[in-house]
């Protein structure tokens, strides 16, 4: 499972969580705190949202990766491991259609 | 790499895709087309910004759940597959650094 | 300048403050906290964002007014009169072009 | 009412449209089209969130000012006047509590 693009991404932006700043845009982003790594993310999202309206897919695959990538940041940032996440995926898994809904409540 | 849970949830959202709107909230969802797909995403991003900041960590693993089905669906919808996006992640593996920052530009 | 309907609506959001939240969607608002408020406020611009994107122009009214309406109580829950903020747009208002863009930093 | 500072602001944002945009952070932003507008008002709203969160009174004051700036703009480039958004203000004034609630559907 480690091989996979997500899991390897969450790996380096640890690996470089404790570099210099001056050189590394991840390293930089943690040391300037929750709140901008969490900007970062919402505003990565609105790009995703307006690229996925206006219909530009390539657009839309970088805006999701840049999307993923300030996640894997903010995961880390809140010392979640990737691992707890794909947990509550397959949690879900087995929880479909309107029981689904009703599971995700307000979310959904 | 289908064995990750995120590939798994995506084939799960294909395969309801046709399902019954009324039983199936995936379903629902592609109803309503892209630019509700697209809010929906926008408000699952919001959520995980502000359980980010306040600092409730199993809420951020709940609403990184949501956001990441709701990308999973906002790709069906634009016919993206996950491999393009992971493929996407792998060409910026090697750019890192201000070299990173530089080739993600503004959205760094 | 109080005849104004922004300031008018934030005096009515001020004067359901209190109200029964049985009864009032501003009061149970209130009732439910500044990140609930926040996430609304959130929820209208991305609602905003699309509209706009989409060229839809009555919604794209509708939604303003709703975008204003939970900015109005965000302000009164954060204690802040509108007046502070209108102060802010006249200090603003002798800074133009470059020194505007230059003023309002990162945001800009 | 066009002494009050929003209205102000509109009308500044007009006369800066046709300006050039090396000069005019406003003129650059009509340039850039709506997409790249409405975009900045989902970031400016992200901050606002933000700021609300963390308790900042006086960021999210300078915030609130920056998105009502980009609404500004986003509302000009759609040609929507002020006069017909505090019209939809004020349409709603006389609805309240449930009925207002009910009036404003899933947004409320």
């Amino acid at each position: 499972m480690t091989d996979h693009a997500l899991d390897r991404l969450h790996e380096a932006v640890l690996a470089r969580r404790g570099a210099d700043p001056a050189g590394s845009y991840t390293a930089s982003l943690f040391r300037r705190g929750t709140p901008k790594i969490a900007q970062k993310l919402g505003e990565e999202a609105v790009e995703a949202v307006i690229e996925a309206v206006v219909g530009n897919r390539d657009a839309l695959i970088r805006e999701s990766a840049d999307l993923l990538y300030h996640l894997m940041v903010l995961w880390a940032d809140a010392g979640i491991a990737p691992a707890e996440v794909w947990a509550e995926l397959r949690r879900r898994e087995g929880i479909s259609g309107i029981a689904e809904k009703a599971a995700r409540g307000a979310a959904g």
